[in-house]
């Protein structure tokens, strides 16, 4: 069956056409049929990209005014005679959608009804800068196409697994009862993929037997400890603000710090989330980018801001590896994954070296000459570590066909 | 000689005679003279306890309405022929001071003269409800004994040999520079106390040679990384409500969830820092206490929640040391100490149980029958954990000599 998966944004829906099946699940024959991107939706620079195996790539700056014509604009690039990948949107057989945040609701994917509906419109509060979008797609795509199934895959839900003393932040009780604030952890469908990847392809052992730490380190960064297949703990939070050290995100930081700020320097709640959310992590740090790629080359031509951000980028995530080794009582195995976990060696050689003493034995060689998924440490090494290029559209497609098989997979 | 050890707070203050010298300090054969706490300085209920080692206790209840009525009680108490331990108050030789915060200035004890005098009020702002009050006892003994030498032991001077990487938040570069915003971390004398046990008494190695991770768990909580005697990482940070899960305080915290809180509840900067200081921590998870001791007991009664807090607690306690163990690249010892490090082996194993893989084997009887300082792993366990009573006083007591002395040691 043909599955669209749709990631849709304040500003921007994300999509992918997916032909599978559950055979083709089974045996990652899965085949991808077309994927795009419409950015700024609103504005008058807004863009449209569209990509497909066997076209040309697409390129276009359509008025898109709202969500609505941005998806009209998806059904026609799938469509059209020159672009487009199918004949009519019938035969889509059925829609995958991302939702970022599925409270303690959802610990599964779900097909979408009014009930669903309503649970997510619950946790808007939750992601107040998310839900809200993700659930407009559905509302509009179930009018375009009101007969196929509608699946929700969420970003939250894989989390749902970690025990009580992990989830909790040591705050009054009633803080959680009443209002919700506990960890949930973000990333899902991603750590999901890595752990996946080990048990079908890369260690082929029952994900039940193993334990994983997933890092995902992409635009927003996070680490996962995975137990028997279930996440135990994660570094994300409440929100997708804690944890790591992002791009523009501070992650971790004395909460006093917070109160301190705000009255040091008299700024509102809104103007210091701004400031741990969009001018803090390796911009704050270096002053100059929020992209590892530049900081690495400006390392190279010796700016000591862009090293240190980048020393304190990779101690961060050696100090959450070390956390949920402990916390795991020992993990077999390591997985990288995300724009920067996928693309840069020197980042996993800052956070993996000199780790022999925990059984991590890097091969500095396989880590630099890698390509694809693989493995990057020594074959004596107690503790493997592994790079997998992560696919969260197709983790999407995926659970949207089992979700419609009833087949409930964790 | 005879060095008094000062430890003036906002209503109260301990201290304690020590006779000590550089040999004594060698050769461990200080000699406690009399400690006591005057408590609730102000209030009607205020309470003086002194103890000495050949003299009964003694408690009393006089009016002591300010810090100068309460050193002259100090004073009273030493010299009393009854109760007292020296004839006259020119048998003290020295003061030392705890003062909580050194800011970036001092990295190691120092005589206090008008310019670091100076110093420790520019930290006032960093620790407003400490450092105010460790200056104006220094202020008043300096009227009371003019001629001696005052030292100053700082809470935070350890830890100044932390990295760049490891003490910066990723905040804006100029949030540091500005308003010194960093992580300074405190209770360096406890963790100073157990890495020169270790390398004195307990494994006799030069503590340049040996990793250790500190861990002290008392009424506040904080884990030290240290390398070759040096501290590079702990968990308290900018303010002492980093970290570890503590009696009343939350430690670690999503930086969101502040401002989520204070929007949600209408709270203001102060209340929000009642609420994470006073009523989170042990007691806020719990809703019943703040004593783990207290919980122990109600978790045998088969209380959840109280099960909960101390789960919570240790499972926090164990992801630092793990951390730790990979910011150090592997670490040769582990130590406890403070009033739950030293005293509760049932958290002790809380922590340790099922670290085989990382090194760490508990040896469960020797955990439970520790009496004093010693070990609680196996004899082929390749990360050894040792036990120690803490002294504070002692450590600021040979620090003073150490400075009249001109011995500078970190």
């Amino acid at each position: 069956m043909k599955v669209l998966v749709l990631n849709v944004g304040s500003s921007s829906v994300k999509f992918e056409l997916i032909e599978t099946s559950l055979d083709a699940i089974d045996n990652q024959t899965e085949k991808k049929l077309g994927r795009g991107l419409i950015e700024k939706i609103g504005m008058t620079t807004a863009t449209v990209k569209f990509k497909s195996p066997d076209k040309p790539d697409h390129i276009s700056m359509p008025p898109i005014w709202d969500h609505q014509s941005a998806i009209k604009q998806v059904m026609k690039l799938l469509t059209d005679p020159e672009t487009g990948v199918i004949n009519d949107i019938s035969e889509i057989d059925a829609v995958g959608h991302r939702i970022v945040h599925g409270g303690e609701y959802f610990s599964n994917s779900v097909l979408i009804d009014a009930e669903v509906a309503a649970k997510i419109r619950d946790c808007f509060e939750l992601a107040p800068l998310h839900n809200p979008h993700n659930l407009k797609g559905y509302d509009i795509m179930q009018e375009v196409l009101p007969d196929v199934p509608h699946a929700a895959v969420f970003d939250t839900s894989f989390h749902q697994s970690m025990p009580k003393h992990a989830f909790l932040y040591a705050l009054p009780y009633s803080v959680y009862q009443r209002h919700k604030v506990r960890r949930y952890g973000f990333h899902g469908t991603s750590h999901r993929f890595m752990t996946y990847s080990l048990e079908s392809r890369l260690v082929n052992r029952s994900r039940a037997d193993f334990k994983v730490i997933t890092v995902h380190l992409g635009n927003g960064c996070s680490v996962a400890a995975v137990d028997g297949g279930r996440s135990i703990d994660t570094s994300m939070g409440f929100t997708p603000l804690e944890g790591l050290i992002m791009g523009t995100r501070c992650g971790d930081l004395d909460p006093a710090v917070v109160l301190y700020m705000m009255a040091k320097e008299e700024i509102s709640l809104h103007e210091m989330n701004t400031l741990m959310n969009k001018f803090s992590g390796l911009l704050g740090l270096s002053g100059t980018s929020s992209d590892v790629r530049e900081l690495i080359e400006e390392m190279g031509n010796g700016n000591e801001r862009a090293l240190l951000a980048l020393q304190a980028f990779s101690y961060r995530v050696r100090k959450y590896i070390g956390s949920y080794h402990a916390a795991l009582g020992g993990t077999d195995y390591i997985c990288f994954a995300g724009g920067i976990g996928e693309n840069s060696p020197i980042i996993r050689e800052m956070v993996l070296d000199g780790m022999e003493k925990l059984g991590i034995k890097l091969d500095k060689e396989k880590n630099n000459n890698l390509t694809g998924d693989g493995e990057i440490t020594t074959d004596d090494s107690p503790v493997q570590v592994y790079v997998v290029a992560t696919d969260e559209e197709l983790v999407i497609a995926r659970d949207t066909v089992r979700c419609i098989a009833g087949i409930v997979k964790h």
